[in-house]
């Protein structure tokens, strides 16, 4: 449980990252440099890759940063996926400039045959095509049909997503090609989540799971975390994006930590800490927060921490409890002291300052450099 | 859909607020004040109740803060929940001093007597009590034990904890006592999804959901927006707390967002935005964060917005297509302008300075104040 059971689809790869058929569900963002300057997108690709990210979309609006990408491709980190609209020709640069996936939607192409000269583009070079429908640009007359069906408003335009998104894999279908992934995009949770568990149950595509235009991260990352996690709960979801108005490291640290939440991306070591209340004694929220630092940095100086769980606990009610569990723990005690556990066992009290500095040593002494 | 579909459960009243059967879910936070300082805690309660607290706990570690209870209960705006350990006479007192609910672990009380003697008061009084299990206080043996009967150890732990419930809540009912709510907590998520769960399908009690010793901000809003919203969407949950290692005040504005997100309390307006990428030609971020300053200050100056949906997009892309769902919408557009969308109509393309400030106008038209 702790890694929920996953829904059984088929496998496809984008560049060396494998989606679906139960393998790890991977962190994409989107670049926001301008695409034709190379150097500004690949910094920016380098940034996101040591935060976690795992796949980078890049739009490409036009032909010089469709000519771009062969310099991104050759150096980035991580598999590129060319995010293309209206122009299919852009999407045939794209490929010969060696992208790793296309996103497109069929459905703003200029006709049937520019979908087809895609397909076929991308079976040769044996890269997957990304489809998928957005509320945002579903046909109003399709969930105007649904409501007329009896589907009450939310209803009908979670089902209107799920035909659209149908339509355009049965575009790509019919050209014999099925290296898809899809996605089912509203801005409202309820919508998406509905949408979702209804095109799973109906397919076995890859899902490639966001809530669109969540908007700033106070509350885009709430609305993410609920709709991409209820998701991830129910096994649904093979890749995803967080999508925000920001910049896109808060992206990509935003869904790390949604999978971290969900079991499937090792938090190693897990971090809690109880809320401060009217019997903490001691300055909590400084001392989560030195840890967390304190943690950060010893994994940016390229060592593995090797322990399970850490627990920072205000006071003796829940932390013995809490700290018995993790294998270190700091917990407040009387006289505005601290308690260190290690692994079950009390190891003494300590003032603040001290016991920190020793629980750092203890972090210390269970970490190793990755090459060893 | 907008709502999720409500598990049924018994109704119980905390002060003013109904919860269970249906009721709005209601926001809890925990005041961090020393609450022997009866001013420094009515001045925070005041705080976290503009910001859409509706009950607030209170730490009662001894007699002085018990007796502050007094001052506070007859201040507070909102219905204050004592929460009391180890000493049942404290509950007594926090009773006779007004609380409109107690919080309590009776497996932590003294004996079988101490409990029936709150549970007598409370029901003189007519107030609920909170019980529940915490993974960090309930016994390993029990654990084993579920894993001896085959549960893996994160499935038995889940299952522990509503035995460890089911249990307290026995406690009570052999007084004849069921105004009852109950919590279980654990700082996995999915331990306490799959707990929340399996207790929802075996009792009609209204629940108090939560994630425990979630952390920091940065983990702990995304922990709880999974686990929380997880299981709102599925309609469990009658009362919520997020729990961080913060100011409580961010409990209480992540524990909106939640609630607007699963559609649940009303965001109106409801402002999508969408991520920035290489086709976006303005200062989106800027601008969508402009745009929720200004409807947080009208808000702020007593005025209720009558629009439902709000959309600052990039590009023409989605932009359209998103602004036309939208009551009022602004769009990146060609040169660095943005076009201004009404009820689906486009109004213009302005200057992006003066096509905020056309915005806002329309915001503040479409307001008014709360008591007009």
């Amino acid at each position: 449980m702790a890694a929920p059971q996953r829904r059984s689809s088929r496998e496809i790869r984008v560049g060396g990252i494998a989606i679906g058929n139960g393998h790890p569900v991977s962190v994409q963002s989107m670049t926001n440099t301008d695409t034709r300057d190379a150097e500004a997108t690949l910094a920016q690709i380098n940034r996101l890759a040591a935060l976690g990210c795992d796949l980078i979309r890049v739009a490409v609006p036009d032909r010089e940063a469709a000519a771009a990408l062969k310099t991104i491709t050759r150096r980035s980190p991580l598999p590129v996926i060319a995010d293309i609209h209206f122009d299919y020709t852009l999407a045939l640069a794209a490929i010969d400039n060696h992208v790793a996936a296309v996103r497109l939607n069929p459905g703003n192409l200029s006709d049937r045959e520019a979908v087809g000269k895609v397909a076929m583009r991308a079976r040769a070079a044996g890269i997957p095509i990304r489809v998928g429908a957005n509320s945002g640009s579903i046909r109003p007359a399709l969930v105007r049909e649904m409501m007329n069906k009896g589907l009450e408003h939310d209803d009908a335009i979670a089902e209107a997503l799920v035909l659209s998104a149908l339509r355009e894999c049965e575009m790509l279908e019919n050209f014999g090609f099925h290296d898809i992934k899809v996605a089912l995009k509203s801005s409202s949770v309820p919508v998406t989540v509905a949408a979702y568990r209804k095109f799973a149950a109906r397919t076995d595509y890859p899902l490639h799971i966001g809530i669109t235009e969540a908007g700033t991260p106070a509350r885009g990352i709430v609305k993410s975390a609920v709709g991409i996690g209820a998701l991830l709960l129910d096994g649904i979801g093979d890749t995803m994006r967080v999508s925000l108005t920001a910049d896109p490291a808060d992206e990509v640290l935003a869904g790390v930590r949604i999978l971290e939440a969900c079991g499937l991306r090792d938090a190693s070591p897990e971090i809690v800490s109880c809320p401060t209340c009217g019997r903490t004694e001691i300055d909590l929220i400084g001392l989560a927060n030195k840890v967390e630092e304190a943690v950060a940095e010893i994994k940016a100086g390229g060592r593995t921490i090797h322990l399970r769980k850490i627990a920072v606990m205000g006071c003796a009610v829940n932390g013995p409890g809490e700290a018995r569990d993790a294998d270190l723990g700091i917990a407040g005690s009387r006289a505005g002291k601290v308690v260190i556990f290690r692994f079950g066992e009390i190891v003494g009290a300590f003032d603040p300052a001290e016991g920190f500095e020793y629980l750092k040593m203890e972090i210390l002494n269970h970490s190793k450099f990755v090459s060893e």
